[in-house]
């Protein structure tokens, strides 16, 4: 019978640990090797390898190790708190521990004395701390200072001078919340850098969208660092709140922001080792050189807009969901919302809300999950007040997920979805009884492996559902042949009028965006962008095991991809972070990737 | 030998609470009293008597019970967490409560089994409870809704329809941080509330003032409720940050602030128990009837600027501190500013820097104290980094402070001030040496009692002392006699040639505002405002033994006052909303105050 209380466990875990510090001491990979077990995972967040990587297994581990042993130091690895037994029988332990470069924490599941997964993040580099806490900056300079500039002052100035008398060491393309939350950290850090965006204000980029959108992830999920929501904020914010919560997060956290700024062009400049990027800035032409670029634009490249025969002729109102402004003025029209994911979903219910009629054109197979479902069933372990009671926070809860490899998250996640898919046995009869055409994915992993294999293919369902099944919006499956002057015409022949159509049909991958900004060549050497590599509907492999080019070093030297929703981007802004500030402090980072050869620094300056 | 394990001293609470709450159950004065030390203090925050108030000894705590016990019904009072043995050897216990109207928290220090310290605070109302954590609004609005309106929208017309189409229950005059965060509290407690300021924006109070300012307060007594800083926020914040996070508080927390509004008169019509209310809202007259009327235009009334012959022939330029620019524009100019305490002291500092020839003219003696020493040895316990590692959070550091009745107050202070004075020994023969009058108030307790008693009388040294000292600043002592044309001149002759004479010679009674706004004839019936009657220097008795007038009823229905510095205004706006709050859902609310008639309601509309 497997040890029970919290000092057993902890004295296991501090068992394998006393060996692990010796094994790591000696620098000795079979010795680290004999503590896990044959199909361990070990994560790392550039704690090890200045990457992001899962390697799986022994044969992958022992490589890792034998290139990262020696330049990263990995020691003194202790429990940060005492050990628990884990719902599955393992002992779960959280570390502490130091490297070359700085501090890190750690997770480590033990079964029978083996471990089965290991995590290692680094999350501090020793002499560039953030001035939080403790090491806050004193505010006041005491003393008598002759010609003594305030705090405005001087942030004026600085502001003035930063892209004009001083270069900044990284530009951040892309001002939502990815590109915020990046610049907030980088502040922290001392790292020089613009963000800059198209839209005027920062929070745009959620103000200007259909003004019905609220946030589907809850508040737990949705927290920005250093600056918490108050208690007071909604589970669900409405996009005007996070638009101005954003806007004031810029203002509070000192980021240097340009807005109605558009990114024309930029080139690595292999000689210097910076980037020459042209802006548009206020209409005004501006060039930044800046030694690290950093797409933050989303996920999602160019509007999928179809292009159907007809649309020429169309008389009524057409576009892309991007651009929907809303449903008011679509009272007593005849809308037809093509597509069944999130946003038709939402746009359909806003048209039906305001007195439109409405029919939603299915073309696949959809995802549908309850909100209070996936409240009560998927979130509520990690992100929900119960949590919060429980002491994980969101940074604490961020690190549980990302113990987790991938490889092993899709069966959790297919339990969690069995849960739900029996909790709402009644929902779904009625929704495939209405003739929607539904799914789990590809492996019953519902939506939480659908955003991460595609970011796309699913609805939370905060009641426009009810509204399908019921028939008040109109549910017609099929391809759409083409557009007539008052009609959408599906291949059936079946006309439906319409005097507005949406095309709720997507967007075009992120490397779109790399392409045009910097070159074909570069977006195809770079790669995919997003997905694990599952092999499922629009995730080819082979396999990565992370989202790919998120966070870490990509194929070309100094440019950074940074995208997900609030709780990716709360997290792995930090990693993403501290390898900026690595590079521009000049500190070693010698990137491994399984695979490649051991070693390469192919994004370093050093 | 006492006790000393937690659990043999939660065992004496306990004990202590059996018969406490026995005694309550029985409604038994004398059984309450039979617990109590004969010189016990009981300080009662809105719990039992609808009223800020300590009664000290016996024979007024048995007044206070016996007109009390039936109506509040204070009930089911259980340990919070373990009872401590505290510094002074007494067992202290923090409390919950239960009374007619909602739930408490408490705390009281025993000694030999008896109470010496009792402190009972109201902290909700039952089935008023703030929309916070569990009880947060949703956000989103689940389903299908014909017409549905967004956040934003129905966010503006309320703001639109207030004051317009919706009279206020509740008028703030005063958009200061009392003002701000007593709209923040009397949201979240379903209050209609307007907050109007004269100046344009939040903020304003302090982005207006001379650019040197930082706050005197360390972070950890400055967070407002719902929403603490950052933890990167500067230990002393510049007044441009204070006024921007004001900015944005107002915005986040939902506040209806209205800029540019100017209160010209407020009469109380007696037949409707409403104010009349005469605003100058942006240049047009707007009338309100509010039911209650807060004044939180600050401790300080009108600038005091003394009348002396001569004024009108002086050449230079000359203004109360109030209205100095700051020192940019002011170099090489002789400045002679008259006063010593905070601003005289921060003014010369500043004009020093700019490198003005300056002159302070100490008319009294100061007290001055360094603000590393204020941060060591006088906030640390309670309001530090320290603190919050150890638990001390904001909320509960103000409940210790309030736990300690102001008779006490007095001699625990004094102790510090005499560490205070042993530790800057050589600073104090320094300043003295340089000939500055210097004291530790009255009685030796320093700034901590002066601001309670007086609010003024003292300088948070924060580099300016040294500069007197070594006469970078000059020093002149005595009493101006006039102004010339180009000098203040001194009563013994002596003349102080002058381009600037800056007037920080503080300000009246906050008294002259509501005679100003309301009548002279309420403002003597509610009497001084601020000060606990201790008898010294600017605070004449009789003993008070709380702010007066501060956040309870006044001798005025439907008036109130609110002010204080940020960690006062963050917790009494706490009991302040409570009892605005109880008064518009007709709570009962049958207030005690000790010497009046017991069971006066002078103050509901109940």
């Amino acid at each position: 019978m497997a040890a029970t209380s919290t000092a057993e466990v902890s004295y296991e875990a501090e068992q394998w640990l006393d060996g692990f510090n010796a094994a790591l001491r000696a620098q000795d990979t079979s010795a680290v090797l004999s503590l896990l077990d044959p199909a361990c995972f070990w994560r790392d967040l550039i704690a090890l390898t200045w990457n992001i990587i899962t390697v799986e297994g022994r044969d992958a581990v022992a490589a890792m190790l034998d290139a990262t042993l020696d330049s990263a130091q990995l020691r003194e690895v202790v429990l940060a708190e005492p050990a628990a037994r884990g719902p599955d029988g393992t002992v779960e332990a959280w570390l502490q521990f130091r490297t070359r470069a700085g501090r890190g924490l750690g997770h480590v599941r033990l079964r029978d004395g083996a471990a089965v997964t290991v995590l290692t993040a680094l999350r501090a580099l020793d002499g560039h701390e953030e001035r939080r806490g403790p090491r806050r900056p004193l505010g006041v300079e005491h003393g008598a200072i002759r010609d003594r500039r305030s705090w405005l002052e001087r942030r004026s100035e600085e502001a003035a001078a930063l892209g004009r008398d001083v270069q900044p060491e990284v530009l951040v393309i892309g001002g939502g919340q990815a590109g915020i939350v990046l610049g907030a950290r980088l502040r922290q850090l001392d790292v020089a850098t613009v963000v800059v965006d198209r839209h005027p204000r920062p929070g745009d980029q959620w103000r200007r969208r259909y003004k019905s959108l609220c946030l589907h992830d809850p508040v737990w999920m949705d927290h920005l660092p250093y600056l918490p929501f108050p208690d007071t904020w909604p589970v669900f914010a409405p996009k005007d709140r996070i638009a101005d919560w954003l806007e004031l997060y810029v203002q509070v956290m000192d980021i240097d922001y340009w807005g109605s700024t558009i990114a024309r062009a930029a080139r690595f400049d292999r000689s210097s080792e910076r980037w020459d990027v042209t802006l548009e800035r206020e209409g005004e032409v501006v060039r930044l050189r800046p030694r690290q670029l950093v797409l933050a634009t989303g996920v999602s490249g160019r509007p999928n807009v179809p292009v159907l025969p007809g649309q020429e002729r169309f008389a009524g109102e057409q576009h892309h969901s991007s651009a929907h402004p809303g449903a008011d003025g679509y009272a007593g029209r005849r809308a037809v919302v093509i597509g069944s994911n999130n946003s038709a979903f939402d746009i359909c219910a806003a048209l039906w809300e305001r007195g439109a009629d409405v029919t939603m054109v299915q073309r696949s197979s959809t995802h549908v999950v309850r909100s209070e479902t996936a409240r009560d069933i998927i979130f509520k372990r990690l992100y929900s007040e119960e949590a919060v009671a429980a002491g994980i926070d969101a940074d604490r809860a961020d690190l549980i997920s990302a113990s987790l490899p991938y490889r092993l998250a899709a069966g959790v996640h297919r339990a969690i979805y069995d849960q739900v898919r029996e909790h709402d046995r009644e929902f779904y009869a009625r929704l495939e009884g209405a003739g929607f055409k539904h799914d789990f994915g590809p492996d019953g992993t519902g939506m939480s492996m659908k955003f991460l294999r595609r970011a796309s293919g699913y609805y939370i369902d905060v009641g426009a559902a009810e509204l399908v099944i019921d028939g008040r919006i109109r549910l017609v499956q099929g391809r759409v042949a083409r557009l007539a002057e008052e009609a959408v015409v599906m291949e059936d022949g079946t006309a439906l009028p319409a005097d507005l159509v949406v095309y709720a049909t997507g967007y075009g991958p992120m490397s779109e965006w790399v392409a045009e900004l910097i070159s074909p060549e570069v977006a195809s050497r770079v790669g995919p962008i997003w997905g694990l590599g599952s092999g499922t509907e629009r995730d080819p492999g082979p396999w990565e095991g992370e989202l790919r080019n998120l966070w870490k070093p990509t194929a070309q030297p100094g440019l950074w991809i940074h995208a997900g929703n609030l709780a990716l981007v709360r997290h792995y802004s930090l990693y993403l972070a501290l390898q900026l500030k690595a590079r521009a402090a000049g500190i070693p980072t010698s990137v491994y990737s399984p695979g490649g050869p051991a070693g390469l620094d192919f994004n370093s300056n050093v």
